[in-house]
């Protein structure tokens, strides 16, 4: 997508095939810094660190990260260490290990001397492929933007899950972004996303690059704006979807999901099958939820009156800080995927 | 309450009966600071910047910023510029225009040379009562409590309706208080209440003076808690309550009562008789919703690397900040005022 009228990617090879660059998203949407990731280690804290983030956008970087561990060293314990450090670095996205599994998988057997190009090959590969996904699930989200039979339609989304999440295009952003480009008249409310404000730093910032019309509001003002018919759709990622449907996403989709359904407003999810985790079925049998930094809450980025990027401490007591939860596949009407649309119960079938 | 060891209320007249002194609650929980309010204009300053914030408080708050008008300027003239003044300083919490109404009514007959004196005499009485009614809400509130078999107690708020939010003891917190007194292992899950974190900057530094086990979360994160098993009862304050019992209270309110309800945890509503908004029926005839500056969400303040209270700007693109929402009476478990616990649907009885 466009950066200031320019056309970027999220995270791109550089030429000689040694290192990747990624757009810094901590530093947003007060900066735009691009940043170098030249060993494995600087891949793992990228992702450990959230400068890279959004359950496509990881398993992609982690996959370069194995082309760049074997750049150094191409040995069967290179690629091993290289695995098991990356599926470490976070562990709710799904797509994490899935594209780490896939990048060893087809490498573990390679000879050492072919494994270097094989292993960029591999990334570059699965880039492609998810901006490919994500264009899908724009064309298909569209016809559910479509369905809203209103002159303006009014889209709720939660966190980011726009170009910044992915490659490009974004899976719940994409059908926004195609709505737009079709002439739709569309508004998205944001919802800020504590702790890490990702709706306010990047999908805000997104959407204004886009030139898309859109308003912040509060993780605590969704329910209210469903209660008055402000809000005629919602539209969430994924970090991992179970076979049966049930969603976990960024920590507050669970609260906007029960809403929806209470108001009987479609609550779709967009996500690509390889957020789909087949070894998990029932909503009772609880993801492995990751539990980050309580100064994630305590402390807060922001820019001061002599306009620099300075952080404060807002609060003093002890925090939790889990951060995702798991919404049901009862309040979701639908999930998009790169297949097509598919009730939240049949989600496995698309594994097809 | 306590703060360091020694006993505060949050507003008290000083002793010559000119002026009043409240606790100055936009600094804390940075700064603990005191601040005199010597005129009508001031006290009208004081409510609209939320240096007293809460329902209760700014009722008493208001009618000593009578007495203060009053003392300056005892007229008929005087005394409705003041009340329509006051009346006008914040639209959503029924008590203001209760206790001006109530203060108002009281003075408006008497003569001229009598209105300072029974002013102060007024505004003090209503003080006490609050004192009065928020120790009673604490002992009904306290048997809600201790229906909770377990050992722990978990209990989550949203914003706050501690002792700050009153004159002393609190509505909501006042069980709290009294269940701690009592030596129940009480915990309290504090959400942090954006846009203006009255749970983080209020509730937090209230329960840590008080030395009660609490922790603060977003306002995300209650859903999933609640999915775990990890909040046993839900108990938070209103700022207007219709005579069918439907809450209106700070903003995200209604996202934990879906929540609770879905996971049948108890969800408990903590407010004083004079909250009840006898002219209001039915859940659909919204209630005036106050809606805040935009730069309530898109600025924060906190304490920097040097130990300054210090405002940043956390988002850039514009924000739409209602500060209330409203919790439909089906999904409140009861009501506890100062004549005791009430299904929400026979609040209105409450009032005879």
């Amino acid at each position: 997508m466009l950066v200031e009228g320019k056309h970027y990617r999220t995270i791109w090879p550089n030429k000689d095939l040694s290192d990747v660059t990624i757009i810094d998203q901590t530093y947003l949407p007060f900066e735009f810094k691009l940043r170098q990731l030249r060993s494995l280690e600087e891949v793992v804290e990228a992702i450990k660190f959230m400068r890279v983030r959004g359950a496509p956008l990881i398993g992609v970087t982690a996959s370069y990260g194995i082309a760049i561990a074997l750049t150094e060293n191409s040995s069967d314990q290179s690629l091993t260490a290289a695995k098991n450090l990356l599926i470490e670095s976070r562990p709710t996205a799904i797509n994490l290990s899935w594209a780490v599994n896939f990048t060893y998988n087809q490498l573990k057997n390679e000879p050492i001397n072919n494994r270097v190009s094989l292993a960029w090959e591999l990334a570059n590969k699965l880039a492609n492929e998810d901006v490919e996904i994500n264009r899908n699930i724009g064309e298909f989200g569209l016809k559910l933007i479509k369905k809203v039979k209103k002159n303006r339609i009014n889209i709720l989304t939660h966190c980011n899950a726009g170009w910044l999440a992915t490659i490009d295009h974004g899976t719940a952003l994409s059908p926004v972004y195609r709505a737009f480009k079709e002439g739709l008249d569309i508004h998205v409310w944001v919802d800020e996303t504590r702790p890490r404000n990702q709706g306010m730093n990047l999908t805000a910032w997104e959407l204004d690059q886009a030139n898309i019309p859109h308003t912040i509001i509060t993780d605590n003002a969704g329910g209210l704006l469903m209660q008055r018919g402000e809000v005629d759709l919602v539209l969430v990622g994924a970090d991992r979807v179970s076979i049966d449907g049930n969603v976990c996403n960024k920590i507050g989709t669970y609260l906007k999901a029960l809403a929806a359904k209470t108001d009987k407003i479609p609550f779709y999810v967009a996500a690509p099958i390889s957020t789909i985790d087949s070894s998990y079925l029932g909503e009772n049998n609880l993801f492995d939820i990751e539990c980050r930094d309580e100064d994630e809450i305590l402390k807060v980025k922001g820019i001061d009156a002599s306009n620099k990027i300075t952080e404060v401490r807002i609060g003093y007591s002890s925090a939790y800080n889990p951060a995702f939860d798991i919404t049901p596949s009862k309040y979701i009407s639908k999930i998009i995927c790169e297949k097509g649309i598919y009730s939240p119960i049949n989600i496995g079938k698309a594994l097809k």
